[in-house]
């Protein structure tokens, strides 16, 4: 009957099974009716705590990367969140990368038309996963490419050299409704090309950073670096990419490069996951969730203290109305997302036999910008289901729903190959990559009424899958 | 004869009788008809030769704060440029202070609710003059305050306290036009704030940064402080403003702030002064100018490489015409105007005796935002005089003529206390201040266009000045 097979999960198998005597659904409990999620939208859109989580996640706490000793007291701090909501918390240990940011200065030693004793400062910020240049640096001459393509036609060139991926974010392509789009294309250097220029033998590899703010805020984020072959990695700001290239339009360039990361043995950490059991069908699950890691550089109020915040405030929006759902729902606030996905990786490890009691899974984590409906990989033949879920959140501005094949979000990709519909909430994310992965994803960036329009989707969302009578079928996604 | 009185000025005053001797007006030179303003417009409007300076002052040489490697490569620079245009060059002498940034580090180690081995860390950047302290950092209460009215009322509270003015920019205001109105509330905070503080006891002093960014982006600038009282002073970022103000309403926050700059001996620094000698009347006088000095965090596009480079273009412009003015234009680049103003007050107090002599001086000192037209301190009688100008200007948006009885810009206005009207172009400011004073003043803030329009405005305002027959009369500031 167990279907957890870590055996560290004895504590959530008990709360399952605690759960399994289904409690008396109270009278304030109305199934999946019209009336019921207009009361939890309007319930969720009147509340300030989802923003009061989010306070406390990102002044008392501030950044939460993985392994650090922010990380692990968020854990605790959402963990003690969901006891006071009278939540049954596990929390599911998770090994995670420990990667620690260092110093990290840049200057620009050599080029022409270069005044003696002047050298120009250079923004940057190491990736995740970068590794070190000796203390006092590393000098190299620039090789500058604006594509993979470029990188292999000049990898003569390569050997011993500082190679700088100058690849401008498509800030047009953002505005016209692609942010995700354009911001992949952009994190598709980060990701890949320090790894291809070490193949090369390059010294070090330097991308253009991923984002549309033009304040010479460098951007950072994982890059896939292996042991071996990890050579030192940042990322400039746009404008230093711009004067990179200006001056090695004169002639040649030359690069002093201090970057003293550290790699860290694997740390302790924790998924946090809290029920609130079903009545009738306290075995089926409805996840809802965000990550609770987040980069070093800010306090990650919107990447992702937003997305844990606006699921833990389901089960508060819940409590509220003194409603019960049928199906059990689950919070999870997911570990190390950023730089490895160790936390959705252990769940799923754990979980896949039991893959087809989880009925669906959200994850809020593109930010809390304004949203416009709901994003679901669900069957074709499940959308129409959705009609009054998407009627609740219409007075929001909310009632979208659009279907995909997959989402291939980052914690839920694993349980979606698994055959659970994944959703996320459909939203404005024009300014989204702006913040994201800087020193200025702040709490003051979050419009708190847009996250309260977030908790009002989450809850209704959970709601819905909760209660619902028909099934919405499993997810199918495509081979690739 | 010598109205120079410095002595160091004897190239200066050589270079003037040599312009005294006329050279004979070529037959391309046609006075000051529409016709001439004209061409002089729509020669700079299809050159880059501003450009081409701004880049070289940045992106060679970068930051150019008084007394650094970098503003004694900018004089080197400017003045080798000026040669080349055939200009009579001169370096005038001047001593200017020498601050030099060290470590800034602010760290939020007290506040309640702080989860055992936390710290919140605070983006800041130390003001122009600030003290240091000690290498390992001062650690205080802190006392937040939103006026100065707030100060005075807990006084009693500042004593061996890091004070923060916590008064943020008004981008309303500076939407409607009146950036530089909201500059100055703010930037009042920046030059006296700290001074108070210190008259208090104050173990330091913050600012919340002026400007309308919202990037974490700390916007530094001189303050008033005085040896003798001279404590740690910084800015912080709005965000990290925000956040210490939500801590504090939770309850008493301590902070740690190590800021270790450098006052050194004053530095030998100079102007660089370049005369196109006048045909007719070389002792009369029309400056064209901007600063050379900048910020330390950028390279000082915007403040005020563009300023700089556009009136270096009056002379290029003027060159491509073969067209000599009657009246003598003179190039300078101020020295030192962000932090003591040196450079105007060694020039004024070397041509006191001479003011009468100078009929105008424009100075480029907020921008090379899009030009509307001119603001000029020219008697109320005189303002019909420029309607030529202003025809000219008209084409490319730029006719506006705005008299003020004073500009009181940083440095022309010992000069207009003297009796030479200012002018300064009157643009659009709206977004100068995001930039202005932070590591984002870079080259690729500059609009190329607006830059060609600025220069279209500096030369035909310069050539009307050197070439107008009625006299414009004297600048009377009005008795402060």
């Amino acid at each position: 009957m167990n279907r957890l097979r870590h055996p560290a999960l004895g504590l959530l198998a008990a709360a399952l099974f605690a759960a399994g005597v289904p409690a008396a659904a109270t009278a304030a409990s109305p199934g999946n009716d019209p009336a019921a999620l207009a009361k939890i939208r309007d319930t969720a859109l009147k509340s300030d705590y989802a923003w009061e989580r989010m306070a406390d996640m990102t002044d008392l706490i501030g950044p939460r990367l993985s392994g650090s000793p922010g990380a692990a007291a968020a854990v605790n701090q959402v963990a003690e969140a969901m006891r006071k909501l009278g939540a049954k918390v596990t929390l599911q240990p998770v090994k995670v990368p420990h990667w620690v940011r260092g110093q990290e200065t840049g200057e620009l030693v050599e080029y022409r038309g270069r005044p003696a004793g002047i050298s120009q400062r250079v923004v940057l910020t190491a990736l995740g996963g970068s590794g070190a240049t000796p203390a006092a640096g590393l000098t190299a001459q620039v090789v500058i490419v604006s594509s993979f393509d470029e990188l292999k036609a000049r990898a003569a060139e390569v050997k011993g050299r500082i190679v700088l991926f100058d690849v401008p974010f498509d800030q047009g392509m953002a505005d016209r409704g692609l942010a995700g789009q354009a911001y992949g294309q952009g994190s598709n250097y980060r990701s890949n090309g320090p790894r291809m220029a070490a193949e090369l033998g390059a010294a070090a590899a330097l991308v253009r950073s991923v984002g549309g703010a033009t304040y010479r805020l460098p951007h950072t984020g994982n890059t896939g670096l292996q042991d071996g072959a990890r050579i030192p990695a940042a990322a400039v700001t746009s404008e230093d990419a711009m004067l990179m290239g200006r001056l090695a339009k004169r002639g040649p360039l030359s690069m002093r490069l201090v970057l003293t990361p550290q790699i860290l043995p694997d740390a302790d950490s924790f998924n946090v996951i809290a029920d609130l059991p079903g009545t009738d069908k306290p075995d089926e699950i409805v996840i809802v969730s965000g990550h609770l890691d987040s980069w070093d550089l800010a306090t990650g109020a919107h990447d992702d203290a937003s997305g844990v915040a606006s699921a833990m405030a389901v089960f508060d929006t819940l409590k509220k109305l003194d409603y019960r759902p049928r199906r059990t729902i689950r919070m999870i606030a997911w570990m190390n997302e950023e730089n490895g996905t160790r936390g959705a990786r252990t769940y799923l490890e754990a979980n896949t036999a039991n893959a087809a009691s989880h009925i669906g899974a959200i994850e809020s984590d593109n930010g809390a910008g304004r949203p416009f409906g709901l994003r679901a990989s669900v069957p074709a033949n499940a959308s129409r289901l959705f009609a009054p879920l998407q009627a609740a959140l219409q007075p929001i501005g909310a009632g979208v729903f659009q279907r995909q094949d997959a989402l291939s979000t980052g914690d839920l990709s694993g349980l979606e190959r698994a055959g659970v519909p994944s959703f996320a909430p459909l939203l404005d994310t024009s300014s989204y990559f702006d913040y994201h992965h800087t020193a200025a994803d702040t709490l003051d960036k979050v419009d708190p009424e847009n996250l309260r329009r977030h908790v009002a989707l989450m809850s209704a969302t959970a709601w819905f899958l909760a209660n619902v009578e028909e099934p919405i079928g499993r997810a199918v996604v495509p081979a690739r």
